[in-house]
């Protein structure tokens, strides 16, 4: 999504040539190419999946199928995790606990399908900029809690930089997610103002902003992550530029801000 | 603020009108009115001054002098709260740690002589959009926190619905203000999306927006807060209209979701 402009063959034929192991990817582009090719292509080149975005949506009517089918394309693409947005307030209600409520149940239904297909839950707390309209999980704390009812392997969470860094408990918390072997996903954005009108696409690229993402990396790693490190940007002037440039300056940056472990960056 | 189109003594003269007790004031407009006549207009119109707003942004430069004089303004207009917006990130850092310390030197240096001037310290967490740029205390629990080495008559918190609404801790941090004697302001705005660019002109009219109002109003008396509600929206599209019609929108709004406490509604 970093770089949506590029299609699928592109994507995968520079994340080849500059070294980039894995990707990660959205269900629309995976959809339009076509899932039996788009598994081909990446299997094809070499390279991993990281994860699939994305699941959830749970406190809207009728998400049941849509979710399994999700399951069902990031078991056909090869990725163990299926990332979750949890669903915002339904219509026309005040009742956040509610929401969450249905949340879990909705994880309760998907939980045990997924794990039969191989594939694990990644609950991710979105920023509370987001809580209304997107995602009543707002915290890491309240993701691992929600998770907490199932085995690690089968739910866990996404640390996703832009959306914790201002928590002074996410650090606690990413503790927390390592020791219980919940941290399924670990993103980084980094964080830019002003927002945006609508706050969706102004994700900054690495380096641009606010967040000590040398450290988040450490501290992730510390908390005993070793799988891959997802770089996940939605920013209307990242896509207006050429994508194969975007795609070079964020590996570059991702150099500069994990010197010692420069070895997967999806785009 | 949120009639900020009406000039100091219209918005007075509308408060008595309407059988509003209290207003809750900002510098800028008494500071342009003049301390002294803004003091003697709203004292010789038998209101209340709820709180002033506001003093802060403790991680900036150079700010001793200016933050005595709120306290000073917030004394001579016969209020015994300044709300603080406490500052975010200083430029250039990535240190929210160290802001955070930097802003409770701050509070310890300006506490003693507010208390000493008959005014005490409301610290408000704003919404975690704002911890960048505005204010890098984002829960009740942090600026519980920060209140707590200090005498609550001293130091104590704003609870405000549009910043903590999303905040599952929330009740319990209200709950644990009321018990320490530190819930010292308490201010309603809705929750409504898109939000504009910049994030800071989108509070929402009551009712217009996804908090359940009335239920922080319940929590607020529950913790033992007899104290004034104030309403305070910053909204581009309110400004734009009549003052009076916005007031009296507002009491109106007010009432519907305050139906057994129509008393004291600041403008």
């Amino acid at each position: 999504m970093t770089v949506r402009q590029l299609a699928l063959p592109e994507l995968v034929a520079h994340c080849v040539r500059l070294g980039i192991g894995g990707v990660g990817l959205w269900r629309e582009p995976v959809q339009e190419y076509g899932l039996g090719a788009a598994a081909a292509l990446v299997r094809d080149a070499g390279l991993t999946v990281t994860s699939l975005c994305r699941g959830g949506f749970f406190t809207a009517d009728g998400r049941e199928a849509d979710n399994r089918a999700a399951v069902d394309e990031a078991a056909a693409l090869g990725t163990d995790t299926l990332v979750l947005v949890s669903g915002g307030l339904p219509a026309g209600s005040r009742d956040l606990p509610a929401a969450r409520a249905r949340i879990a149940d909705g994880i309760a239904d998907l939980a045990p399908y997924a794990a039969e297909r191989g594939v694990r839950l990644a609950i991710e707390p979105l920023h509370p900029m987001y809580a209304a309209d997107r995602c009543a999980v707002s915290t890491l704390d309240q993701a691992l809690d929600l998770a907490a009812p199932f085995p690690a392997a089968q739910v866990g969470v996404v640390v996703d930089t832009y959306h914790v860094w201002w928590d002074d408990r996410a650090p606690a918390a990413v503790a927390r997610a390592g020791a219980e072997g919940r941290l399924h996903s670990f993103q980084l954005a980094d964080w830019t103002t002003p927002l945006p009108a609508g706050v969706l696409t102004g994700r900054g690229q690495l380096g641009d902003g606010v967040i000590d993402l040398a450290a988040w990396c450490e501290q992730v790693a510390a908390a005993g992550h070793t799988g891959p490190v997802e770089v996940e940007l939605f920013n209307e002037e990242l896509w207006q530029r050429d994508g194969v440039e975007v795609l070079e300056e964020t590996l570059d940056r991702f150099g500069e801000i994990t010197p010692r472990s420069r070895t997967t960056i999806p785009g």
